[in-house]
C-alpha cells in the first residue's frame, strides 16, 4: 500500500505542476502560491482512489492523470479556503504555515478560487480515453455536484453551524457525508467514468464502498486529533476540540468511534464482493483508512 | 435598450432562483448567502451579453438560459471574494450590505466558493440547443479559462498587487483585460457557442469586439467612481482613490480616459461590421457601455 501510494503521489505532483506551468505570469504570487497550495506534501488519498479504481477497471495511467489532478485541485482549494482566519484560522497545514500565513488573505482567497476553477478547466480540458470521452461532461457534473452547495462546500457551512453545540448523530454523518465523504465517493466515480462503459455498470457497488470509506476516513481524522501529536499531524493536535467540534469520538468516546469505524470498514469490504475485477487495492485502501497514523 | 436590459434581468434572475431551489438544507445560511448575492439586483450584464448574441444567431431564449445564468454565478461569486475584509473590504453593494457583513466572513467565503461551483454545475447539467450539445465541453473550458488563473482571478491577483503604486498603461491594460474583460469576452463566446456552428464561425469578429468592450467597460467603472455619487453606484463613491488604486482616470485624467472609452466604442462598432448578422443590440450594447450612469 506504501509503496503504490508513493509512485501514485509521484505521478501526481508531476501531473499537478505541469498543469501549473501553463498559465502566464509564473513570477505572479497567484501562480506561486497556487504551486505552494497543491505541490507542498499532502497524501493525494484522492488521486490515489481515481488511480486505483480506473486501473481494477483497465484504464491505463495516462487516461486517469485527468480526473485525479481535478479533484486534487478541488481538494487543495479547500484546504488553502479552510484554514483562513475567518474558517478555522490554523496556521500550520502539513507541518508548514499555511497559504495565508505563507503569502497573504487576500492571496490565499484568490488562490482557492483558481485552484477550483483550475479542477475544472483540468477536467474539461485533459486528455481522456477514447472510451471515457463521451463521460466528459458526466465527470464535471460529478465533480461539481461533491465540492458544492450539495456536497463538500454544504457540510463546511454545517460544520461551521454546529460549532459550539452538540449535534445529534444524524447531523453528523450529514456533515461527514457532505464535506469529507462526498469527494472521497466522486474520486471512485471519477475512475470508474474515465474507464468508460465498464465504469459505469459497477458504479452502485463502487459508490456504497465509497460512503462507507468517506466516514470512516473522516472518523478516523478524528480519532488521530484527540491520540496523535502536533508533529505527526503536521497539524496542531486537538484543534476540534479547542474549537467545541462535535465529532464521532466526542459522541460515542474513543473506543466506540474506533467500533464505528471498524464497521465501516466491514461495510467497504461487503460493498467490494459483487464486482468481478481484481478489488485488491481498495481493500487494502479501506484497511488503511482506519489504521492510518496521520 | 434600458427594456430589452430588464426583460432579460427577469429571466436571469428566474433562471437563477430556480438553479437555487435545487440544493437541499433551504433554510441553511450558506443557501441563503447564495440567494441573497445572486439575486439582490445586479445589472446581468453578461448574461445580457450571452442573450443578444446568442438570439442574434437565431439561438433559443430557453437555450442560452444555461449559459447566461452560469456566467452570472462566477460574477456574483467574484464580486461576493472581492467584497471581504482582506481584499477590498467593502461594505455595501448594490447598496445593500454586503455578503459578509449581512452573514459573515466564513460564510462568504463558502458561499463564492459554492457559487462558483454551481457555475459549472450549472454549463455541465443546463439545457442547451441540440446543435450546442457538442459545443458544451468548450463552453465549460471558455468559462473555465475566462475565470480562473489565466483570466478573473489573475486579473484581482494583478490588481491587488498593483496597490500604492503607479502602474504603466501596459499593466493596466493586462489587469483590466483579465479583471473584467475576461469574463466580458466569455459572455459573448458562450452566447456564440451556444447557437452552435454559426456562433463558432464568427468567433473572431465576436471577440474583437467584446475585447474593446470589456476595456470599455471597466474605464466607465473607474470614470464612474470619480464622477457619481454613493446613493446612484450603491457603493462609496471614491473607493479606488481612497485604496490608491491605478485607473484609467488617474493616468490619462478624466477626459483622456473618456476619449479611451470613445475610442474603444468605435473599435467595437468597427468590429461589428463584417458580421452578416443584426448587430444592432450588440452596438446599443458598446454604447450604453460608455454612457452609463452607474
Amino acid at each position: 500500500m506504501v509503496a503504490t501510494l508513493s509512485f501514485y503521489q509521484e505521478r501526481n505532483n508531476d501531473q499537478l505542476s505541469h498543469w501549473l506551468d501553463t498559465p502566464e505570469f509564473q513570477d505572479q504570487s497567484l501562480i506561486q502560491a497556487m504551486r505552494y497550495g497543491l505541490l507542498l506534501g499532502g497524501k493525494r488519498v484522492r488521486p490515489y482512489l481515481v488511480y486505483i479504481t480506473g486501473e481494477m477497471l483497465g484504464c491505463s495511467l495516462e487516461a486517469l492523470d485527468t480526473p485525479a489532478s481535478a479533484i486534487e485541485c478541488i481538494h487543495a482549494y479547500s484546504l488553502i479556503h479552510d484554514d483562513l482566519p475567518a474558517m478555522d484560522d490554523d496556521n500550520l497545514r502539513r507541518g508548514q504555515p499555511t497559504c495565508h500565513i505563507k503569502f497573504d488573505e487576500a492571496t490565499a482567497i484568490l488562490t482557492g478560487d483558481a485552484l477550483q476553477t483550475l479542477a475544472f478547466s483540468i477536467l474539461a480540458e485533459g486528455k481522456l480515453s477514447v472510451d471515457a470521452e463521451s463521460n466528459r461532461v458526466k465527470m464535471i457534473q460529478a465533480l461539481a455536484h461533491a465540492s458544492g452547495a450539495r456536497g463538500m462546500c454544504l457540510g463546511q457551512a454545517l460544520d461551521l453551524e454546529a460549532e459550539n453545540r452538540t449535534v445529534s448523530f444524524e447531523e453528523l454523518r450529514q456533515i461527514h457525508n457532505n464535506k469529507t465523504g462526498a469527494l472521497i465517493k466522486c474520486a471512485v466515480i471519477l475512475g470508474a467514468l474515465a474507464a468508460g462503459e465498464k465504469g459505469r455498470a459497477i458504479l452502485p457497488q463502487l459508490e456504497a464502498y465509497a460512503d462507507a470509506v468517506g466516514l470512516a476516513f473522516q472518523i478516523q481524522d478524528d480519532i488521530l486529533d484527540i491520540i496523535s501529536d502536533t508533529e505527526t499531524l503536521g497539524k496542531p493536535q486537538g484543534s476540534d476540540e479547542a474549537q467545541n467540534k462535535s465529532t464521532y469520538p466526542s459522541l460515542l468516546g474513543l473506543e466506540g468511534a474506533r467500533q464505528k469505524a471498524q464497521n465501516l470498514l466491514t461495510e467497504a469490504l461487503h460493498a467490494l464482493d459483487s464486482i468481478p475485477y481484481n478489488t485488491q487495492l481498495l481493500e487494502e485502501f479501506a484497511r488503511y483508512v482506519v489504521e492510518r497514523k496521520n
